[in-house]
């Protein structure tokens, strides 16, 4: 199934992994291979400040449509919206709204809840300009995904208006890493391995429980949320954690749609220049999403 | 959450639901609830018979589009074209697919697997017919939902040509009725319980293993199969087999898509002229199932 350009990058990941057990070296390591990715230039990359937390606009969509909020993948402790520039640009396209990435806290330096305090703080400065709640997406990958899910338990638990949606893409939702896929995908996954995010949820969580409904947001309460969309790979130690969220979220009476695409690696959308199914899968988002963006 | 349309619709299937713990009475309950549904009075319903199967025929898409193969539901042991026909008109219009509808065997006269030898049966007939695979969809609800599965494993397994995707809708596809929904769900059901759905699979199995990978799908090898659409309610006792069939054919690496519908019922496409719901999920099949279809 998997074509040539699949290949080839299951190939270079192996080669030249992100390695988070060290957080330097991980940070490091994201960074570099963020950098060999292509942003589309034909946009603005504007880099500014909301609640006090440094934010990335981009404008992917017209000015006046809403925003995209997005909250970057990277462990809780790596990945900056500079590095994640590119692929944010093109889900805010595909979206049509503007996005809005908040370079929020990481770990170790500010541990749990500082990643979702910032995001819920760029949120209601999103709100406080005056943007409809139902104009706006939380969107996130990996780390941010996970951050997306929490951040919407939170608005919910605050009484906050909520967004018109959310959008996972492989999302870690689970830092206690318990998940079945960990050992079954374990030897299919060439980005991620079980140590590495242990190690990165060691740093975010500094001492407090990793089965916090908020760091591992499958645990929370996950009825009354807008409508999620989850997009994972199958070749991911983070399959499981796309199931839960589905099935919790479902259960509660949470509208998810889940789609598992086959042979798909950790955030596959990132190589949306090169493999067609990183594309598809921002076209099915766009699809998605736009349906449920309000007045 | 749940609109005045749905809340009528739920309070009339408590009052007047399917009992399939009696058969001749289930049979007779299903036929008069599937009596009171419209269908699209401007399209054409033509018996004939394929493979020796009877069959109805709507001219739902173009001649010459392509197939949609619909399995209809009623536990194996109750349902038919008749009855269907209009839900059926509906999602064929959806997909912009003729539809092509056997009445498979049903139980207790005829037990597993002679409803999977029927669907076989029926779509190797449209392959002679010189249909495509890549044009054919094969759909079901319900018991039809699981065998939607159960015939694209056989398929599979007989090396046949593969059609484009499936499509089920409010599947059963565990006989064994041991999914956790079967108990969490059972208050919020209107139209399904547990010891119904056991009469069912008692008639249709006649002692036969209801752990089969043709009878109960979810555990059958799901690998290779086509891309794979599920819609489920989240007011449903079969809503954990929705679940079982993602997380079992995503992780055996086929393309499936759960849709979980917050507060919808069993079905609830068949409402679709009253229900916004069931219309917006026969679109959203639409869009999925019709990007999948091939040359």
């Amino acid at each position: 199934m998997a074509s040539e350009v699949l290949a080839e990058l299951v190939a270079a990941m192996r080669a030249g992994g992100v390695d988070f057990s060290d957080i330097q070296k991980g940070r490091a390591d994201l960074e570099a291979l963020l950098a060999g990715m292509p942003a589309d230039e034909g946009l603005a990359y504007e880099r500014g400040e909301l609640a006090g937390v440094p934010v990335l606009r981009i404008n992917s969509g017209p000015s006046g449509a809403g925003a995209m909020l997005y909250l970057h993948g990277g462990a809780y402790i790596a990945g900056s919206t500079q590095g994640y520039r590119g692929l944010i640009a093109e889900i805010g396209k595909a979206l049509g709204l503007p996005a809005v990435a908040p370079d929020y806290r990481l770990a170790p330096e500010a541990p749990f809840p500082a990643a979702v305090e910032d995001a819920v703080a760029v949120y209601q400065a999103l709100l406080d300009e005056g943007i409809p709640a139902s104009r706006i997406v939380i969107a996130g990958d990996s780390a941010g995904g996970g951050l997306t899910l929490a951040t919407l338990v939170k608005l919910r638990a605050e009484g906050m208006p909520l967004p018109a949606a959310g959008f996972m893409i492989s999302p870690w939702a689970d830092l206690t890493c318990s998940v079945a896929t960990m050992e079954s995908k374990a030897a299919e996954d060439p980005s991620l391995d079980r140590a590495g995010l242990l190690g990165g949820a060691a740093a975010y969580l500094a001492g407090q429980d990793p089965a916090h409904p908020l760091a591992s947001p499958v645990n929370a309460d996950l009825a009354g949320l807008p409508p999620l969309l989850v997009q994972v790979g199958s070749a991911e130690i983070l399959l499981g954690d796309s199931m839960l969220i589905a099935e919790r979220a479902g259960h509660a009476g949470t509208h998810v749609q889940l789609e598992v695409w086959p042979d798909m690696i950790h955030v596959w959308h990132s190589f949306h220049f090169m493999l067609p199914e990183g594309r598809q899968a921002l076209d099915a988002a766009g699809t998605f999403l736009r349906a449920r963006l309000g007045a």
